[in-house]
């Protein structure tokens, strides 16, 4: 089994994604979970290209790490310069991190066009670089920028520059396919050339793909298969334009699939954790279709496949979704029986008989005629469980609740809410207003229910979805709404179904709340990870 | 060149994605957009599942397609029966569609643990059921289940099952990766065997993969390589757990990058739109990342990147996005350009100078800013654009709006809307119930307008959507409303962005019906198939 070696760059390239942005101090917990999931390499970005880096750097250097050394990132010295009294570098030479990647130009028309100097300076540059920080006592990973486009364009060039960094004293030469138009097949090819042209040396060869063609993940594989032992990446494949090669797929596919090893299995178990972990820090929905790790990835929801599958799990399960971490979702929809309901019941521990599942089936069947959608709503199918089961406590008691949305003369819109509700033997009158008519009602029934549930504080909305189902039928369709609410821990689902916009929101701004104070709920989770580390 | 054919299954796998959900109308839509784009086989689904697929099959009949045949979907026939009396299969045969695609087992474990036949039986369902379709005059697609599997597992079954299909006379055998767990390699070295296998036979190879390990392009694209000329997935890689193999992305990868014929080149750039088209009618945002079409696939971030973008758009762009209709900017949108602009008012017949365009230009750009986006409200763009050409006529002046909903004690909830209103030098006060917000403003301004304009009496809304932009915000987030209304002849489309979902709601109706009003308005059906129909 040939070890691979795992290179991380969520840090460095994948905060060039849109709306990527972290603190120093996140960024520092992102190293913590890349180290605990067994990354070997955590490149951190440029040492002081702003005080935010420079206080990740002096924040990391305080760190003990279990597996990850990190790697600081720069780039070549600059033209007709020396190494040694290039700025840039000497900030490299003198950072705390044992290992610096620079980067540098591989292909003759960025040389020519964008760096401006003549082909032989760039080798000098190359060579240069490597070698003044492997002399300051670096171990030096040598980023060969374009290259693929570099070795299509001219492969002898290509050749000189990656050889330049070899044999200059650079432990790993990276193939970089940096605009990521690359196919499989040219990166197998451009590889396996380049790997020969540096057997002379003694260095390993290492893959940097991106998406862009949406082969990230096959180019990577491509890159090992022909050769390279050290795959870089990004965490959910974060990174500019489409995004880098995405290590949570690459890394599962090199080990379970193709024999490599990667990570030790009981780390690799941590691996949709540690997805969630990351998405959840940088505020971003968790793509529910990601592969492996995807809430959806091993989700059965046609008749016949749920059937097959609990016929034979492996007729239709590429792989045992527990080795990273994942598990078998069984989607609750108009056609899963008494079963699914049963597993998920003992899931969320509730105590619910044969008789009582059954109740549920019928239930969610009419429901879902009716247009409710439980595969997004778990909070709202808990609820339905508890009811059944007799383990559900109610929140309160509706009298009435009113909303008036109104535009004045002078052009303004005012929204305001009012409920009256029963708790606890009191009666409780709230008038709120908001930004909209479901948010006016959520600050008047917080107004009344918090003061009995003071727990409630720590809960919100954070994401609220529209659908109107059978859309022909104009403004008189039925509407449906999501809601997700969380406690900073867990989140969870809640649906209202209604004619009416503001009835269907009511609906699942009810459910939501409830599932919030139900004794012994358990969201453990499944859908994001507990934040205790935080 | 070899020409593949495009075979789109977004209509019946695509359908079972999580919250995939589209009316027979709405899927008649998408298959005019596949058939403009210039996609050859679109499966619709199996003719008689339920009333829905029904009313499809019913519609579809009707229609004339420039580029694509419809295909239906089923199964081989039952175990134990005789083929002409399977009913599902004599389903297939009555059913208008010139194509029809049969799946069946190719995995000796299905066949004995699910299936639960003998192999030999297995056999015989496929050649019998292929032969009967065959024998009643349809072109037939035997689509081989999970074929990888089998073929890895028992590599002499999978070949005589294939065999069978293309010796019953089936045009194409699509080796179909069922649960998604192979690695390019494996889709290479399986179709190449079995394309041998079925050389013999003058049957077309074809390529069905899924995405559960990242590799459904990668996958699509080997299969190709390895000698299948039909690629068979969905747009945008719609389809359960981690999706299907995505054509958006592996059409122009076949075409631009390795020189098979797929489309015209005039219909691949209109491959963005159609791609976010579709997204729009799903209710779905379209992924920003996705390769090729995604508003960041050609988005410079970075200082250096963007800097030499200036200098040589080749060095960093991997090809030309304007070949899929795509554009370089950060902002992506049909109308972001001045000949957009003209264009579009000539086309509707508004006479706008260059300066009017401009200020258009400038206007969109503001407004999508906000959150509009008018790629689906054509008719609100329509009066954009007369705004600035001085030909606009508008409806009323408003003096106030105001909407009430209310649950009662009784649990009864009932709407209620009040408008005030100045038209032709009139005042207006009414009030009108409806079912919900929307459906109430609608009839209260109706009862006010319709008098002065007796026109409007024949236009009424069909489609109503609304979409949260930037979800993470909870309630306070932007609410984007897109209705469609229509005269029973032409279907036009308008837009309402606010923080309060009943004020989005009030711009989109006042635009719905503003635009009904408008002389010499022109909607000439590009939104899709007039109503007349239905």
């Amino acid at each position: 089994m040939t070890a691979i070696q795992l290179y991380d760059t969520t840090l460095r390239d994948g905060m060039q994604g849109e709306g990527m942005s972290l603190s120093a101090e996140e960024k520092l917990r992102v190293a913590h979970r890349l180290d605990a999931l067994g990354i070997h390499l955590i490149e951190a970005g440029f040492p002081t290209s702003n005080p935010k880096e420079l206080e990740l750097f002096t924040l990391l250097e305080r760190e003990t790490f279990l597996t990850a050394d990190v790697a600081a990132f720069g780039m070549t010295r600059r033209a007709g310069t020396r190494a040694d009294e290039d700025a840039a570098l000497r900030v490299l030479a003198d950072c705390f991190a044992p290992v610096v990647t620079i980067v540098g130009k591989t292909w003759g028309l960025h040389v020519e066009k964008v760096l401006r100097v003549d082909r032989d300076e760039n080798l000098r540059m190359i060579a240069e670089s490597v070698a003044f920080l492997v002399a300051q006592g670096k171990r030096v990973i040598y980023d060969a920028e374009h290259c693929f486009d570099g070795w299509r364009d001219d492969a002898a060039y290509a050749r000189r520059c990656v050889l330049a960094a070899a044999e200059a004293g650079a432990e790993t030469v990276a193939l970089c396919d940096t605009n990521g138009g690359s196919l499989p097949g040219q990166i197998a090819e451009g590889t396996r050339d380049l790997a020969a042209a540096l057997a002379t040396a003694d260095v390993r060869v290492g893959i940097h793909c991106h998406d862009d063609v949406g082969c990230g993940v096959a180019n990577s594989l491509a890159g090992i298969e022909a050769g390279a032992t050290q795959v870089q990446g990004t965490m959910n494949g974060y990174g500019e334009r489409c995004g880098n090669a995405n290590l949570v797929t690459i890394i599962p596919n090199l080990q379970l699939k193709l024999g490599y090893e990667c990570l030790p299995h009981d780390r690799l178990a941590t691996l949709t954790e540690t997805a969630h972990y990351l998405d959840e820090l940088l505020n971003r929905t968790p793509n529910p279709d990601q592969p492996y790790v995807g809430k959806n990835a091993f989700a059965h929801g046609g008749g016949m496949h749920a059937d097959g599958v609990l016929k034979e799990a492996a007729s239709f399960e590429h792989m045992d979704p527990l080795l990273v971490g994942n598990h078998r979702e069984m989607l609750i929809s108009e056609l899963s029986g008494k079963g699914t309901v049963l597993a998920r019941a003992e899931e969320s521990g509730v105590a619910l008989d044969e008789d009582g599942a059954r109740r549920v089936v019928e239930r969610v069947k009419a429901l879902e005629h009716g247009g409710y959608q439980y595969e997004a709503a778990d909070g709202s199918f808990e609820l339905l469980l508890r009811k059944e089961s007799g383990e559900y406590e109610s929140l309160f008691q509706l009298e009435s609740w009113r909303v008036i949305v109104e535009q004045r003369a002078d052009g303004k819109v005012e929204t305001e809410a009012t409920i009256k509700i029963w708790a606890n033997g009191e009666r409780y009158l709230r008038t709120a207003e908001g930004n909209g008519p479901v948010h006016a009602l959520d600050n008047a029934l917080r107004a009344a229910v918090e003061e009995s549930h003071p727990e409630l504080k720590g809960t919100g909305l954070v994401n609220f979805k529209v659908r109107i189902l059978d859309e022909t039928k104009g403004t008189e369709a039925v509407t449906r709404v999501l809601l997700d609410a969380s406690d900073g821990h867990d989140v969870w689902g809640s649906i209202g179904v209604s004619e009416n916009v503001i009835e269907a929101s009511w609906d699942a701004l009810v459910d939501s709340l409830e599932y919030a104070i139900q004794a012994g709920r358990t969201r453990v989770g499944k859908r994001g990870p507990a934040r205790s580390a935080t």
